[in-house]
């Protein structure tokens, strides 16, 4: 709506916008090859540029080679030994991470017109006071979830330098050629190991890990704070109910604002939302289906339940964070249906039908919007796939008798 | 709405409030540890207190307690002797007890409020006279359920003699030591026995029993005495139809208040549906899949079919009681479509409205509403899972003819 | 509504009234046992009545209790001989048949009253002209149905026969004595045979096997009539469609009336459905999973596919003419949206309304509603369902080379 | 809506009328016996004609013919040697192209009249100016699909020649003899082999993969047109979106053109798209299955992944196109919705009450409607379906190496 209007600069920029309180989030992926942007740092919102030429384009650049690389490297395997269904995870993972990472360039292309709108939409709402604690809330998320992914991802190099002492044939070799061996074994089973090469590939999956996490840290976020802009109408007509026509046209008209600024996001983000639900959700079946396998050492055993239930609990982390703005924006129906007659007007009837006609939410790609029924629908799909699948039973390889040695 | 206005003491409470009819329900709790409030016999809402410093607090802690320890006895089986799936039900019965019971202290701290919202809708509902049968209602329903849960621990324990006396290899400990550690092996396999322990464990057991059968007693109480209230503006729609529009001002607003108690409710019980749903849909797959197991003696068999159908028909029956809310709710639609068009107005448009736009109904978290189609999906679910449960085969332990007797 | 008043006896019995047009298949199934009424075939719906104390009664009686004995043997050699998967069929054929025999006599007790509400729609419907071709229809197909299951039967009589010719073992007994004994071999493997009873078994399993197709054909006769109203009022539509008020009062409450006989009907029909659906459903999976089995004879393997083939027919019927009330009540929807602004009045939004927020339709107990899209996911909640079945693999008898002889 | 009206030819008929740029599609499938119409190339709709005694019907008459003998063969083949998972991809290809070549002489009999319907639309909507770039897009569509299709054919032909190379029994043969042998195993196993014998089963195999790709791109092209006009007035609604009541009147009448147009249209369609659906879900399962074979040459191996890359993005291409008629015909929602309350209307409130009371779109015969979700529900089915299959395992036919050779 009137996107060509020039938003008054010394309102358009209130102290705690969006921009601002998101730009840290960004900027922490741009260590990690993530959302190549400049000027995130500056409060002008028309300062943040996207430039082709420039490093951090390129850091971005080595971010999704690396995925695509070492992709092709499981996938070579998959060709050389033939499909194993234990060996689809870190496939999967390295491909749809690949997609995830150039869909963060699309996303970073076009990040200056999400701001843009954003900013409209918080101009139209400066008499609800800005969400102060959004920052704070943001820089909490983002701690927990990375903290946690470090963990996991500790664990992982742990668990590979553990194995390398557990199993015996490895003994000629120095120490940090056991942990890549082992730990990349679709790349050193290929090509020859060497140092160099060992630290690309440990960038690339560094990288790869972080982009895989950002992604569902960076849904949550966005979601965030869209639902917390339902949330304060949702505030304001609890507290001021009953009140003349113009009241109820102003919520309706910022109600549209919101849900229109939703839908924005969301054709920005769809394709980020279809991978992170497409690779959470087969990282789960992949992960249960491993349970079965025999660990042969105490760490791994603490690796492996360490990352099942952080990937089960990021995975419902972002479903119900994806689902609160549904929810949140249905809430308003409730006051609206309580309205008495004497106050009730065109403007109460029109929010009610757009409520009801036009679900507000993030999706997937318009394949699935995301609310806690779907939650539900996406578990017991799960549950049954990972029922069919443990029916093919443990993946045993003739002559192994610690399964993990031979890679 | 208007929480805080003050209800006129002499008409808040007329001769059969929810809270007298719902009291003794409570209070039957409180023997077995659950809902630990102090003032249930007085008339005045006002006077229904939760005390943290109270005996009756500190006994549903021992419920708490109880529950927490089998569960993690259970557990420590499964980390000792590897996961088995017909030992997965005791183990969630006791964790989900362990949760349903904290739910039961914070709802018991919440019932206040929940009170004083039932009491204002039944001051704004006076003139539909209260629904003298439901303390009948309650009572006998409270006695079926429990009655039959009682047969069924009888059951349980018999059909651990019995099994004592199958079992040869018993024959130097005595009857009772024999039962117990034929009753929770997890336990008595672990710690030696002794008879305090004993009673400790088998008043956890009981207690454990009895708040599983309380949590959807207890939801199904709450559904009736919701619908009955639907039902009664339904009956008074019914009855005198063609009337003017202060007539449907009044039914709208009737509506929307049973319609505002419903979510209040809902939101303080969503936890205990959701435990209640989930439990009694695991319970069901277990008990399913332990069909396939070779039952050695009679009373087992009597046993194993008495409690499964128990649970079939408490589970049916949580579900329907659960679905009346939202099929009453709904009835109205029917008389409201065919007022003629002389008399329709506004408030009839806006009631269709409100019916069509937010379902009323008990939820599990707002994750699913409790539907009569929702018991079909529910119904589905489950054989689909069983289904391949039960190609995994029955469980046999090697070495062992009687698979019972080796716990 | 207004359902006290003494209908005009000149008005309300028009040339075709559906108790006409439908009393004859009544009748057929009085012939089996089945709807129990006296004075059918009167013009007069006031002389239709149910009788305690009748012959009618009393064959309704032996309906009933044949399907229930020949269930108890099934049962009992379950009991006896251990469950499988493929003798289920029979077990659930005889008890859904007890089931449905008593629902028919509760139908038929409250028959009158469907009648009543039936000829008020009827009346208030005379405008339109009767449906004349309706009474043709359903003697159509009625004929069509029953003969298809006549044939079923006698392949099934035949089937028995020839499989006694095949086996040698049975040589010293009379032909008649072998095809009772292949034919029920739950009941004459229990009890002498003896031509009395066996004309008794004889005759349970024919009304039976009549009950099970009566019962689909039933609901299917009545959605015709149900849609064939809806039908009627689309067609007036249709052609004359740009009018004033009154003639969208009087559409919209030609539509309510039908709309509430549909819930009438439905209130009455709903075990029926249930029954019916849950029977065809079962015995569909079944039936496939039989299809593992070997078939020693032409005819054997003549009878499977047809009986196959049959059930598939007649469930994919009663679920179409079901959901053609569904989709005659929402055809006015076209007409509604392109009246021309000029004309469009209150009514017509009111019956758009109607339409959109309560859904027309058979139901199966209000669990679900019969839909062309239920159809699609009961065909694939089935094929779900069969084929985890058949992983189950065929049932081998051991010692048995033709499985059929061994009984 | 008035069909009647003989529409005023000089308007009738743009430049770009639907009939122009959509002959050539239909032109085409003529030359494999598909839509025997005349006077496609004609300007005039009204020379649109079909004609039952002329050589195009005739050609569509052994279309029909050559799908049924070849199915039959099919069947034969399970008659003699028993059900093969793998063979019942042919078995079902040659069936539903049988149908679909069925349905398409029907659809070319109703052509002229979905043409008109079509023409009295595209008069109403002249005022958009006509799509100018549909008829390249229907050009290149047209030649991506089949070009794709043409490959996949050759693969198949080359993968026999390869196949016959590399089993050595056949060397006393012709080389075009094993081709055929290998082929059509169902046909050649049974009847003699000669020349012209293999020229019509090699031209019934090449109409029977035409007809197949033709009703996916069929289906395709038409939603395409379809949804082009719902843009159209997405587009209108976008540019000038502030205006008197008028507009919207015309807004919404042809909003109501188009959606009656669609329905036309889907009740022609109905048949085909079930057809293709049932087609594409039953292939892929089945090429699934065969993921497990060995696969013994690298063609064949090509073939595969091809040929199974191809099926798959076929049918996501025909359901994101079929769904995008349902995409565009809700977005007119978000604009009416944000329409200033000044401006607001009846005629707005109407048609946001009609988006909402009638999902538009291509149905499959009502049983389910092409959504986007609805991709989703079907892929999940599919792999559902698919992890069953995979656990009856591969198919190992006993005594033979290489499973291809033995045919």
């Amino acid at each position: 709506m009137a996107l060509t209007i020039e938003p008054d600069p010394t309102l358009a920029y209130p102290q705690h916008s969006f921009h601002e309180s998101f730009s840290f989030v960004i900027v922490f992926g741009q260590f990690f090859g993530i959302m190549p942007l400049y000027g995130m740092t500056r409060k002008n919102i028309q300062d943040v540029q996207f430039k082709w030429k420039s490093f951090r384009f390129l850091y971005a650049c080595y971010n999704i080679a690396g995925a695509f690389v070492m992709g092709a490297f499981c996938i070579l395997k998959f060709a050389l030994h033939g499909l194993m269904l234990d060996q689809a995870g870190p496939t999967s993972f390295y491909i749809l991470n690949f997609c995830g990472a150039v869909q963060f360039i699309v996303l970073a292309k076009n990040w200056s017109n999400v701001l843009k709108e954003w900013s409209l939409m918080e101009m139209s709402m400066r008499g609800y006071g800005s969400v102060v604690t959004m920052k704070r809330r943001h820089m909490i998320m983002t701690t927990v979830v990375m903290t946690l992914a470090l963990a996991e991802h500790l664990l992982f190099i742990g668990n590979a330098f553990t194995m390398g002492q557990h199993c015996g044939n490895f003994s000629l070799d120095s120490s940090d050629e056991i942990y890549f061996e082992l730990a990349f074994p679709s790349v050193f089973k290929v090509i020859e190991y060497s140092p160099w090469k060992a630290f690309f590939v440990e960038l690339a999956n560094v990288i790869s890990t972080v982009t895989w996490n950002y992604t569902d840290l960076f849904i949550m976020l966005i979601s965030c704070s869209l639902a917390a802009r339902f949330a304060q109408i949702n505030r304001r007509l609890k507290t001021n109910r009953v009140m003349h026509e113009k009241f109820w046209k102003e919520i309706r008209e910022d109600y549209s604002k919101v849900a229109h600024l939703v839908q924005v996001v969301d054709k920005h983000l769809a394709a980020l939302v279809t991978i992170s639900f497409f690779n959470n959700a087969f990282f789960l079946c992949v992960q249960l289906y491993n349970s079965l396998k025999i660990r042969s050492t105490p760490v791994e055993t603490i690796y492996y339940f360490y990352s099942f239930g952080f990937l089960v609990a990021r995975t419902i982390a972002v479903t119900l964070y994806g689902a609160w703005i549904n929810d949140e924006s249905r809430k308003p129906l409730e006051v609206l249906h309580s309205i008495p007659s004497e106050y009730y007007c065109e403007e109460i009837a029109r929010m009610i039908h757009q409520i009801n006609a036009s679900p507000v939410g993030i999706t997937g790609s318009r394949f699935f919007m995301i609310t806690r029924s779907f939650l539900l629908k996406m578990a017991s799909t799960i549950v049954t796939f990972e029922l069919m699948f443990l029916q093919f039973g443990p993946l045993v390889r003739p002559g192994s008798t610690t399964s993990e040695c031979v890679i």
